[in-house]
């Protein structure tokens, strides 16, 4: 299957040795947006924690070799679907940021996993709780 | 940019009227995977939270009149990347799901706000805090 993605943008840094979990991470970038999408991010802001959407463009081609694999610093293999690993049957990954700035096309961001020049694809509100998200009258009333 | 996707397996539910949001969702359905990615799952335990990533494959098709839009019962537009509409840039979805049953190829899930008969592209563990992910020794002892 095929599908056809268009970057919304790239992650750079200037941060050499990126840390291995946005969990883990005070590491800063900058997300540049491609100019078309500056009022797609109009409502995100400052102090927000976004989820990013991000291609994972210099791993390794996933084989059914790594369907298990060692967790860093780990002597016992995990299923892909149980570990953080770049390497997985589509190279598709995603962090938790911290917006630290919004000036036009650029978002500065905090708690960065993603290697400089990485392709943004897709960027949520990060919904912690029940009723983050714009939700219906009656699921209102019920909270 | 075309991406080689692969779907790693297919949710399937017989709720009719799938709720808004997985924050607000007690839907349940089933996530059959491919025989190919069985291992890959097999550290996923019930009780435990995922990150389920997957295509809006019935969306239509994303255009800049979609930069904005109006959420759900709401009367202001806002930027796509601020809130949960399946019609996105690229048409990537992204929930958490509560695992409720495990049994060889079939993942039963609690949350669901995706449609029957879904590509699931992705499944990774949901870290709420730091360090739920396996960490370095030294990222341990800074805790």
């Amino acid at each position: 299957m095929k599908l056809e993605i268009n970057p919304i943008g790239f992650l750079f840094t200037e941060v050499k040795k990126i840390p291995r979990h946005w969990s883990v991470s005070d590491a800063e970038g900058v997300i540049h947006l491609e100019k078309e999408f500056v009022e797609a991010a109009g409502d995100i802001e400052v102090g927000q924690d976004i989820v990013v959407i991000f291609l994972f463009d210099r791993s390794r081609r996933f084989t059914k070799d790594d369907l298990l694999q060692f967790p860093k610093n780990k002597n016992i293999k995990k299923g892909v679907f149980s570990i953080c690993s770049p390497v997985r049957p589509n190279p598709i990954g995603m962090s938790v940021l911290h917006v630290l700035s919004i000036q036009g096309t650029e978002i500065g961001v905090r708690g960065i996993d993603i290697l400089n020049g990485t392709p943004i694809i897709d960027i949520k509100p990060y919904v912690k709780d029940k009723y983050d998200c714009p939700s219906r009258p009656e699921e209102r009333e019920k909270k």
